[in-house]
């Protein structure tokens, strides 16, 4: 028997979750039985999906019940193994929840090399994040040389990524960040230009930079910033449905994107997509992703926060405040 | 020296039109010099885009110039002749103008076989209006057979044609429309069930009929009609963004779609797209829509007005108040 602290949905939130949200428990971790392997658990990533999980509404995923774990992805070491794909020492990362130590049968688990990149890569730019990036622009996008490509949320985890791979898939890309900061980063890691939403009015600068109009408007934010790109859409423009981080927290209907018939004028198109939707290009996806992170064409950077599970609850408001740059993750090696 | 009545655009309206709207005169036209013919104008098509041109919004079209001529399509018969293609006698279709006689160099002219159908038919199903739904279906909606199929203003000229395209495509189609009389003559001509807008509870009725959701939306109307289908979209769905007449004469920025993460969610696409996006298809398509006609499939409705071009600004508003079943035309060829 082994136990582990984790972290459980008490109370589904209204607006932004708080301490009512959250209730850490240590709990006993049955031995791994026949087919099964234990994971210490090192890192934990921290998505503004989440939020969607604790709202008792149909999604693409089931809400996490009440009292229930909350579900996260991590990574990890494994520790006692009865499973052959899996054995002790080997570094993994899959959906272990927001615990110090899970037991797994190895569905949705895969090893990671620790020699091309750390764990908290492999939840970033080697992970589901640039996988949302990769099969965002390529899959939704058909990213092309010669496209201008906007990103919003441009400094955060998916976007970072996507805005390298734009960048070196020869498109022009436009980070849109709040903040000097992370607008200079933008500009350092490869992007042509970088508004910052907090002072700057996008609409505007987006005519300014992009004066002939945007193909590709990869969207993680929606809201205003979402209404801004579509008023400078080209012909044939993608809009990329990633996610719209602006409204995860309202507590009454947001608006819709006022500007919706630049769709039909401009003859383009607005798509959603899931970073689940494509897993059998997912391998050739991250060899990519590796690749470019190997030749230096793509700067991964995570914002790594010490602490306990714990600190879960606090650490993922900060995806809210803009608090990180590059993907957000927890690391609680250090803690048990 | 003919003479001919016109209609001129006097003054942008702002909502709907009026009668400052328009200005009716007579002038004189030239001859027809080399290369150019003289038509007599018999029939005259009311589109629902014709309100976007009355503001001086750039847009897929220029915007009609103050004192010019209104922009409309028409169809009418060659009465003098400098051109091969047009002799006298020939039943032509081309964008005239709100006229009675127009001189015509043959740009975007084409004769038309009044033995296959009667001129009001050239500007409805075997028209424009035809050629919007057939491509709108086909190149934007990838329209195959089991589809489950949403069209609003599904009695109209646009919506009445693309029901029966995908019904005879094996679809199963679903129209929305104002009224008992608009609702019953869509099942009439092959809609698997209709929804009236107008006392019925669209976004309920729609889980009733499409259980498991819906594959293509064909929008012609925008506003809650777009968020209830918003609502009930299946994975993958195609959202057509035809027109978004509901807010036409709106004279505060109209809400965008509330829902439109639901494309997020259902991994679907809403794109736009133009009648004349598509030339090298047309006549494929006009020809499969005159096959359609002549074995039955495709029942071809015109609402014909009688009148003289100085009527033109009233039967205009028709369409927003809902009075034509199928397309809207008006015929002037009694009158002069
Ligand atoms: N479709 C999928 O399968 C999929 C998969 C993964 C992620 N996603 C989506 O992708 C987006 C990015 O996710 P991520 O994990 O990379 O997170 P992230 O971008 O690293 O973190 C969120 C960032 O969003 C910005 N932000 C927060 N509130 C904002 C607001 N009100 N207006 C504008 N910007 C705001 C903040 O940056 P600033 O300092 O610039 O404000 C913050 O750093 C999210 O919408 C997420 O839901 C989708
Ligand atoms: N993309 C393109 O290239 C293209 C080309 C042609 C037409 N279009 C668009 O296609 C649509 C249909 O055009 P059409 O020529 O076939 O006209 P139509 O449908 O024959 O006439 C308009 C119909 O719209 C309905 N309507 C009017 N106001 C409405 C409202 N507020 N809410 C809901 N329904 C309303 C009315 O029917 P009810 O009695 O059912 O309310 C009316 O009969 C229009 O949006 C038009 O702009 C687009």
């Amino acid at each position: 028997m082994v136990t582990t602290r984790q972290v459980r949905l008490a109370q589904r939130p209204t607006g932004l979750p708080d301490d009512d949200t959250w209730e850490v428990t240590t709990d006993e971790l049955p031995a791994p039985g026949e087919g099964e392997f234990l994971v210490e658990i090192d890192h934990i990533s921290l998505d503004p999906a989440m939020r969607g999980w604790l709202d008792d509404v149909p999604s693409y995923l089931p809400p996490v019940r009440l009292g229930a774990v909350m579900r996260a992805q991590g990574t990890g070491t494994v520790s006692q193994s009865r499973h052959p794909d899996f054995p002790v020492g080997a570094a993994v990362t899959g959906t272990f929840g927001v615990t110090e130590r899970a037991v797994s049968d190895g569905t949705g688990v895969r090893v990671i090399d620790t020699s091309i990149a750390g764990p908290a890569t492999w939840l970033g730019a080697l992970g589901m994040t640039g996988l949302t990036a990769f099969h965002g622009l390529h899959e939704v996008g058909e990213l092309a040389a010669g496209d201008t490509v906007v990103i919003s949320a441009a400094a955060g985890g998916v976007g970072s990524v996507a805005g390298q791979i734009a960048h070196a898939a020869g498109a022009t890309v436009i980070g849109i960040a709040g903040g000097p900061e992370k607008c200079a980063w933008l500009r350092e890691i490869g992007f042509d230009a970088a508004i910052d939403y907090k002072s700057e009015n996008v609409l505007r600068r987006l005519r300014e930079v992009a004066p002939d109009g945007i193909d590709i408007y990869f969207d993680n934010v929606g809201g205003e910033i979402l209404d801004a790109a579509l008023a400078n859409l080209r012909r044939g423009a993608r809009v990329i449905l990633c996610g719209a981080i602006a409204s995860y927290n309202a507590t009454t209907p947001p608006p819709g994107p006022r500007r919706y018939m630049s769709l039909l004028v401009n003859r383009a198109r607005m798509q959603g997509f899931l970073v689940f939707d494509y897993p059998e290009k997912d391998a050739a996806a991250i060899a990519s992703l590796a690749a470019m992170a190997a030749e230096g064409s793509l700067v991964s950077r995570e914002t790594v926060v010490d602490g306990s599970v714990a600190d879960f609850g606090a650490t993922f408001l900060r995806l809210f405040r803009g608090e990180n740059t590059g993907k957000l993750v927890m690391c609680i090696a250090e803690i048990y």
